[in-house]
């Protein structure tokens, strides 16, 4: 029984062959000279460090959890060392600038190898996501000085980082933040203020940590106009070394369901120093560079969270052995079949495995497009990849972290009772997966921004646009054999999709609710959509180098079946989502309060 | 915010409006005379010896768990009172004969009221549910003085109960057990053994626990034709009082994701002293009469906790303000609107009362049959009860289930990250809830069971009669206004059904894996048109009281509303499931095995 080791052929046939990354990195980092051999090394290198410091830590990560005392967290057994590792092995600085010390990799980089990290321990995987987050909005909006103070200890591992939006009474709604930060005299600010659920707020991985905070400047507007955003480190910085310690507290930590190795925590704010970064009341739009990077990175978690669960269901389901095949023994000579043979148990692992190959496709197109987006010198390829990142990264988000919720439960499906209890790791994977369509914004979140902002917002035209520019790979689906009932049902759903997102945003211009209630089904007819495209598309590449006589072929054949399966039994969903969105609000709006509660109304008392 | 508490109207909604329970009991056990305000007063005393001493068990015994140390097994605090209260309030008796001591109520009222345990704390609900199985066990299969020694202990609560099946190595296959009992000159048997996975195995609610044993006689055929029953008492019975300790001895307890008040053991058979129930090798036939009423009482508690978080997830709705109406404000006066009023909180409450008030007439109507089954008179009611039965049983565990799984994650949701938390119970429901899908034979089990045995071992008769004597009901759905177009739809479905049937029945002769790997999407398929024909039922019904002038007018009301969102909003998940059932088996069974196996193919290395 194997347990999670990075999926690097994988990740290689999607990077490399169907997103074709090498002559991406040629064109848009050139200079970088980046080739095959150098990504494959990477992932290699990636891979063996986590299957040798980070998969060992995740079992006592969720067994030990954090400890919280006297304002202190005490991370699980060997965190601190794997991340003094990882910081060692220069990986925190991989995709930052060399002129505070990264080594000025391109993002997609970074994308591929924290599939790896999220896979191997995702409770740990949220120090490095929560630090890279704070490196992302200083880069973005920080001052010379700001950069020059924080990114460096940053990049290096040595310091932290965190994000601070939520408080008690909002969540999804910034508006409502209450934090505030007033002027001082020197030019910083005092901020006083509670806020919770903040991953990573205190821990021991670190000598210091950098909060980002979203707050608000006394008499600023009220609602999300009025935010600003600034920095809160732990310790205020001394020149190079560490300085007083600063106003800001670790009151408790939250007790979840799952990531117990990751300290979700509740701050107080006490007169704390913080200092400004970007504009006054602009902080929400500072914010928002963030918000798109975590939001791909909970779609990389997602992704984790399926493959792990792949990986643990296949190895157990090509050992267990339980009932003879229904067509008849297959080893007659042991006392029962491995449960492989059982039709629905490799239904369920093909499920695990479309969606765990499919996600890794659409992730690392993305990721292709956040390269151009951020690096281009084209301003036209700059304009579509940005457009392409706006309408994709809620999909990916929203749908990602919706099916890896369906594929964590089938994994342990496939384990029976073994599943439920401890002793394989699935029903910690179950466990730790859930939070994926919670944070960085709901599912519910992601498919308005989706639907009624993205869609809606520009007449369906993002959408019609992004169709355009991937019709022409649908054409040449017809050169596989096989595949021409195959696409014909796909253009079908495109067409449907095309008239469901123009009937909508006429629905939606007289009544909103309507876009309200059909997002989810749009988010999710859209996911179901998309891979669909990658999988079609990996279809005729692979086809293509199996005519052409590849080495690989036998792995190549898989992805042929592996597409099949996904077109003949997942894609159908795609018409169920359009069949929802035809169905009118009113069935959902017009419920009366009462229904939802149970002593409200009354029958036969 | 409240906390759970028994749905008594619409429990008397589902059994005495559409199930009919009253005249259905005038006629099935005419001498009982129990009315409906017999019914209600039970319903109404339940719920509230619940409310009072099970339900303020369910979160220490999540937290605090069971103790194990030395062979015992310590229950979490409150357990033992609250079954002291259950065993004196006479609630093991309900349905037991009055010849030992039980008070001969029928069948489906403690169905009725297994609801309102299982939801207010599903741990403690298990002992309940496998002291249940032993009795009955007993009372078919037990001789005159095997009922006479256990059963009395049992009916008053004395005395707990388990079922034995499970070992290391098998547990869908119980043909590969290996526990053995062998012949002792006094008639007796000796039984040596591993079992796993034994709920309520030991523990600390009773003076002695009566094991139900599945074991192999030494010679005994191999498979499951060689299996027979036995009665495994942890203390011998010394006429009234108890004897000496018996052999058998619990060697550890399981770390289980949730319901962590249930004593999940591993139990050592060690030359214990068994009897024979039942003949010899005819073990397996006596198990499934236990096995029929729990895969009932498994579909009764995925609806308990279908229930449970519907009621936490709407009352957070009802109180939890964030964010504004997207067609304006609601409570200009408040700083947001309460979540109630977005269109998607209210479709992900609406999918749960769906699924909560139509598992509940799915349920209600199977525990009718099984009275008629068990009780009738007249030969031709108690066959179409028993055929009803054995195809419906399996697709209310296996689809009701399932659907709990999802709508446990909805309640989650509903809350947003304060559902991941420990603080509203929402995430340890969701915990508990898992087990549903695996236990009294997994969902793929089930499945199996419907489609390869019940409806192609029928050559699809089974079913086809079932629709017969459904279909005029159906014909009166045009009575209910604005329901001719669901009609329609359902019509259409039920005629595709038949047909996917009849192709099935026929792929399956030719090739068993085409059942195989059809049988999940066909049980889903089954559950989602069996719960839209109560739902159809539902909305007919209330809808004539309504035209009568009824009393209960909003309540009706209410109910023609979740149903047009039933049909509306889910059933078309159907033809999802239908065109599933048409794709070629090929597509899953034609994989090659290193598609399960991540180091088997190689790419770009």
């Amino acid at each position: 029984m194997t347990d999670y080791a990075a999926p690097v052929d994988d990740i290689r046939f999607s990077s490399l062959e169907v997103s074709d990354f090498a002559a991406h990195y040629a064109k848009t980092f050139g200079d970088l000279d980046l080739g095959a051999d150098d990504i494959s090394a990477l992932l290699e290198a990636f891979g063996e460090f986590c299957a040798g410091e980070v998969v060992p830590t995740n079992r006592d990560g969720d067994e030990i959890g954090c400890r919280f005392s006297n304002g202190e967290v005490t991370t699980p057994p060997g965190f601190r060392e794997a991340w003094k590792s990882y910081a060692d092995g220069g990986w925190p600085s991989l995709d930052q600038s060399a002129e505070f010390g990264g080594q000025g990799l391109p993002p997609s980089l970074t994308t591929l190898l924290q599939e790896v990290s999220a896979a191997s321990n995702p409770a740990w995987h949220v120090y490095t996501v929560a630090a890279h987050g704070a490196m992302e909005t200083l880069v973005s909006h920080g001052t010379p000085e700001q950069k020059e103070t924080y990114l460096g200890k940053l990049v290096t591992g040595q310091w932290g980082g965190t994000m601070c939006l939520t408080e008690p009474h909002c969540g999804s709604d910034l508006g409502l933040i209450r934090t505030t930060a007033s002027p001082q005299s020197d030019g910083t600010y005092a901020m006083s203020g509670t806020k919770i659920f903040i991953s990573g707020g205190e821990h021991d991985l670190t000598e210091n940590i950098v909060h980002i905070v979203l707050a608000r400047l006394p008499g600023s507007p009220a609602g999300t106009k009025g935010l600003s955003l600034f920095i809160v480190p732990k310790f205020l910085p001394d020149g190079a070394s560490l300085g007083e310690r600063n106003g800001v507290y670790c009151r408790s930590i939250e007790k979840k369901m799952g990531i117990h190795g990751s300290s979700t925590c509740e701050l107080e704010f006490d007169a704390a120093t913080a200092y400004l970064i970007g504009e006054e009341n602009r902080g929400l739009q500072a914010m928002f560079t963030f918000m798109n990077s975590a939001r791909l990175g909970s779609a990389v978690g997602a992704l984790g969270h399926i493959e792990q669960g792949f990986q643990k269901a296949s190895s157990y389901a090509l050992e267990r052995r339980q009932m003879r095949s229904i067509s008849g023994a297959k080893d007659s000579d042991a006392p029962a079949d491995r449960i492989i043979v059982h039709p629905d148990v490799r239904r369920m692992l093909m499920i695990q495995k479309a969606f765990a190959e499919g996600g890794r496709m659409l992730i690392h197109d993305l990721a292709k497009s956040l390269d151009v987006s951020g690096h281009s010198s084209s301003e036209d390829e700059h304009l579509a990849a940005s457009r392409a990142l706006e309408l994709l990264t809620p999909v990916a988000k929203g749908f990602l972290t919706e099916v890896s919720l369906e594929c964590a439960s089938l994994a342990i499906q496939c384990f029976g009772g073994h599943g439920y209890v401890r002793d394989w790791g699935v029903e910690q994977n179950y466990r730790d997966c859930r939070i994926g369509s919670i944070w960085e914004g709901t599912t519910g979140i992601q498919s308005l921004d989706l639907l009624a902002r993205k869609v809606a917002g520009s007449g369906g035209e993002t959408l019609f646009a992004y169709l355009d520019a991937i019709a022409p790979e649908i054409e040449r689906w017809d050169e596989v054999p096989d595949w021409s009932e195959r696409r014909a049902e796909f253009d079908a759903l495109i067409a449907e999709w095309r008239t469901a997102t123009t009937a909508l945003v006429q629905k939606g211009a007289r009544n909103p609710e309507a876009l309200g209630a059909a997002s989810v089904d749009y988010l999710l007819l859209t996911g179901y959509m998309l891979l669909g495209f990658h999988w079609g598309r990996a279809a005729r590449k692979s086809h293509e180098k199996i005519a052409a006589g590849a080495a690989d072929a036998p792995f190549l054949a898989n992805k042929l079946a592996t597409s099949r399966f996904y077109f003949d039994h997942i894609l159908p969903r795609a018409r169920f989502h359009l069949t929802a969105l035809e169905r009118p609000a009113e069935t959902i709006m017009s419920v009366e309060e009462t229904a939802f509660d149970r002593t409200a109304l009354t029958f036969g008392a």
